[in-house]
């Protein structure tokens, strides 16, 4: 069974032009659905599919280095024009970015086409797009047995109701503890997670970057922290290498229960945490799986207080 | 050994002005010696000793329950005045604050002065004071087992020397991540707590609020979050009730080994989200020790993975 367990992910392929404190780096190859591709590459060999569109201006090269890793590029369509392009800056401490500037380009008429051999992918990640376009995907597939998606605020605000559509027919929302705050319109995030968990995906997890992430799902809440790095150098595609890492376990597991969540969020958290060690997927493309054993065993004595936390008498 | 495990607390004893988004309280009880007292009682029964002073203002019933909990308090003076008053404001999301006023009153001459059979107190919490009178109180002890500190911006900026020298004189420091980076000059928090125990104490802590706190120790960092509650009320006092509490439990299991520090951690954060939950020390003069286990085994679910975080193949 277990190679049958397919990781579908749909969604940017770009080009980032990366203002960062260390500084400038321009033409990086990106895009969420290559950094979540890559991550979940590691844990998931040979299983996993990219659907997306790139422009005539993007390099052979990065496709074929995704196939090296046994990636699927054969649902990413090559169209006519300039791929999608972000231009963005950070600040010092590179706690916040400025978008300077978004081209669409080929990516503004895409419209996700999964090969025919792809549509029983058990697994799904709906990156960030439009989400009729994500709804459009699950309209494509036979009812997979996980579905989880990605959004920003500009869904939230400009498309409410394919958004609500879309909570409806997904199984995980993986967004961001400010996108959670402006979805539910709730601050406190124990009850924004509830509130959203109840328009739908039976499972939420809240991204706060440095800061860790929470799962919440029918067990309670279950957090992982971000590892603690002696330098971060660019945090472009964490998130989406965190969702690929929690898809990538899932799948290669081929398990969806509450245990198997919560070991996903720690190989999903230290994806996140090689990602942001380079510029761009640099350090994803360096990392082999003896890295990332070593990387879970440090996370796992970050958080390990042995067994015994009986009140002293 | 076990009884002889007292924990000296020196520190602020306070009224508090307290602009919250549910309302205005004033006259609030609080202090961080205080609310660090109460904390370490839960854990701790008639083995925590409370240095400070308060002014003729200050109410008697007040002080009897904390002799009430166990709480040794021949060691706080009554001075003739009006006592410590701090006046603050807080955001609508309770993230940030801003102090609106702050009387020193009979705390501007404040010199502790440790009662003769508390000089061999072995577990020390040193609250935030002057770094020269939290030296003066430790050259007034016989060298403790365990020494450690708290101290802000104000004494960093204006007190550098003294504090330096403090620092060589303590085993762990407690403090927020602010004023890590402001100690260290380093932003990065991994290289900014190097620098910090190259300094002296072989211990740090950085509490970070709701995104919980690190420990830096012989054997490497550890991570525990803050607990995710439902409503959050009043966070005054929670980062002394951290405090309170981890000293509370070291020294009642009489151990400072890393593997007692990282079980303390859970106990700290845990006495900090009930610190939290109503406005000033209420909830912790509400909390018994049941309460407190109950929370535990809460948080011991939030960080619970299972044992198995092999790679998958």
């Amino acid at each position: 069974m277990t190679s049958s367990n397919h990781l579908l992910i749909v969604g940017s392929i770009a080009f980032d032009d990366l203002d960062l404190p260390s500084g400038n780096h321009r033409d990086v190859a990106g895009g969420a659905a290559t950094y979540s591709a890559l991550a979940a590459s590691l844990l998931l060999r040979d299983r996993v599919r990219i659907v997306g569109v790139v422009g005539d201006d993007f390099p052979q090269p990065v496709l074929d280095e995704l196939r090296a890793r046994g990636i699927d590029s054969s649902g990413v369509e090559r169209a006519s024009g300039r791929t999608f392009r972000w231009h963005g800056r950070y600040s010092t401490d590179l706690a916040s970015r400025a978008t300077l500037d978004t081209q669409l380009n080929v990516f503004a008429d895409f419209r996700p086409k999964i090969p025919a051999e792809q549509c029983t992918s058990p697994f799904v990640l709906l990156g960030n797009i439009h989400p009729a376009l994500q709804l459009d995907v699950l309209g494509q597939l036979q009812r997979p047995r996980l579905a989880a998606a990605d959004t920003m605020n500009f869904w939230i605000e400009r498309e409410p109701k394919a958004l609500e559509e879309l909570l409806r027919r997904i199984d995980l929302l993986v967004i961001n503890d400010e996108e959670a705050r402006q979805l539910s319109g709730i601050h406190n995030l124990v009850r924004a997670a509830a509130d959203i968990r109840k328009r739908g995906p039976r499972m939420l997890i809240v991204k706060r970057g440095e800061f860790g992430a929470l799962l919440f799902d029918e067990a309670g809440p279950f957090f992982v922290p971000a590892y603690p790095l002696e330098e971060v150098l660019d945090p472009t595609g964490a998130g989406d290498s965190f969702a690929g890492g929690l898809m990538g376990y899932l799948a290669a597991r081929g398990d969806v229960s509450p245990a198997a969540m919560r070991a996903a969020m720690f190989f999903a958290s230290a994806l996140g945490s090689f990602c942001v060690e380079a510029v761009g997927p640099a350090r994803l493309l360096a990392a082999n799986r003896s890295h990332l054993a070593a990387r879970i065993a440090s996370f796992a004595r970050l958080v390990e207080h042995g067994s015994d936390l009986a009140l002293p008498l």
